[in-house]
């Protein structure tokens, strides 16, 4: 008997080198039951045409990465990044997923994406771009400033928290705890988190805290993919198939769904070796990983 | 007027290709007022000699690095970790320092020293090997065993939360916080922990713990680098001169000193570029830096 996919999503960053109706095309020959849609492939087709091929071809979308890089302090950079979430949280609408994922950005001094490291005036501007308490103080600003328009439209802001190895130049918030915190002044409907196996696993507070997003309603998606060693020489690219590197999904799993999570699992691996890969065996293995090491704790 | 260098430390891993004799003769000449050592060079020397070297040249001994790797969950393998920390324990206190630091281990399937993941027989033996929690609890443990020799030798374990990009294969504590609950059954002169701006700057609850340390008066070390991107090959190696990545020392330094952290200051950076640095030039930049970064806000 094959394996229940229904629940299983292709974040279509893992078949990095599809287009978005190749890899929808992938996914529903698989058996899955969603993708996980990211803005430049869905620009490249057209929104409204992304969600009829996904829609034509059975699935559902979980969700579109990503909006965010919300820490700028110069005001051309703040209205820039509200502008961009805007159109970010219209596409999502637009392509049938209530939740856009948030990857909040770094410290100013190094977020990208841009180059290296600026080289600040004065003393006092270099300790400003390094300051991580007011970065995260901007970051919960510009969520109090989209999440008006967000609800709006129905679409949740879904905070990602990043492993601390990106604190610097992507992402400041690091913990699902500090994520739901920043979360906790909107409603749970407006402003969730992400429960990213890859991000997280390591957080010694994570029982209680996936038990706490659940709790509060907030868990707006489940992704899964392992932590492999050694690194990648790029670190945003050392990730691996479930079962390749040294995540516990069995306990993980478990505690998104005693959490009574009931949604969709995506798979979102970014790996070099895997894009050089052909997608329908791509998409093969996420699947029989998903069946042997996540679906049975489901 | 000369900077007042005398709560500085040089930890002798920064100057990792000098004799330990060596070492304490740059860090005397520099000014500085102490030396954090490790036992490689401890046992090369001896560390009577060690001692006596470190006294003539009018130096403390901040600390000892390193104890730890706790984590096995064989019979053997936990005799050999309580055998090999009892006698780092012996030599901490033979070398004049009241403080060992604990690096303890990371996951049985990727724990260094060693070298790649073991294949596992069985499916329930592969989980076992990733389970997190149960090799926190087998730290908390070894911690329990030892803690008694440790006291009667007149030297503190002290627990490192390091980053968590070292969590599967180095170090299973990766907060502050966590440190301190794995500290909390004990006395604070038996089980303490490092503040490292390296591991714990991204910390959001990074001010609390501190504060928490402080009040609970478990900081046994304030060490200083700093954290800079790219990541260098050997993530491991990826530390710069306070000043050369990301790292907010004004405010971590003056939560430090606000959370009543009287002691020494050790800079410990693992980089091969600074290694293959002349020792005389490297000490003589990490005291400018600590001048220029850390030194106003103690």
């Amino acid at each position: 008997m094959p394996h229940d996919l229904s629940r299983l999503s292709l974040n279509t960053a893992t078949t990095k080198l599809l287009t978005l109706p190749d890899a929808v095309d992938a996914a529903a020959r698989a058996g899955y039951g969603a993708v996980g849609l990211w803005r430049d492939r869905v620009q490249e087709t057209g929104a409204e045409k992304a969600a009829k091929v996904v829609a034509d071809a059975g699935l559902r979308v979980s969700s579109l990465c990503r909006g965010g890089f919300l820490t700028a302090s110069d005001e051309a950079g703040i209205a820039s990044a509200l502008d961009d979430n805007k159109a970010a949280i219209v596409e999502a609408a637009t392509v049938g997923t209530s939740e856009l994922v948030f990857v909040v950005g770094g410290l100013p001094a190094a977020t990208v994406p841009g180059g290296p490291a600026r080289t600040p005036e004065t003393s006092a501007e270099r300790d400003a771009e390094r300051d991580v308490v007011a970065t995260r103080q901007r970051v919960a600003d510009r969520i109090g400033d989209l999440a008006p328009f967000a609800a709006e439209h129905g679409v949740r802001i879904v905070l990602e928290p990043l492993h601390p190895i990106f604190a610097a130049d992507r992402a400041v918030i690091s913990t699902l705890g500090q994520g739901l915190d920043l979360a906790a002044p909107h409603p749970a409907h407006v402003v969730g988190v992400v429960v990213d196996t890859y991000h997280v696993w390591w957080d010694p507070d994570l029982q209680a805290q996936v038990a706490r997003a659940g709790a509060e309603g907030r868990i707006a998606s489940y992704q899964v993919c392992d932590w492999i060693l050694p690194l990648a020489a790029d670190p945003l690219l050392s990730r691996g198939y479930m079962g390749d590197g040294y995540v516990d999904f069995r306990t993980i799993t478990r505690w998104v769904t005693a959490a009574g999570y009931t949604g969709d699992v995506e798979v979102e691996i970014f790996n070099q070796e895997i894009w050089d890969t052909d997608g329908d065996s791509v998409v093969a293995t996420v699947a029989d990983r998903y069946a042997e090491l996540v679906l049975p704790h489901l």
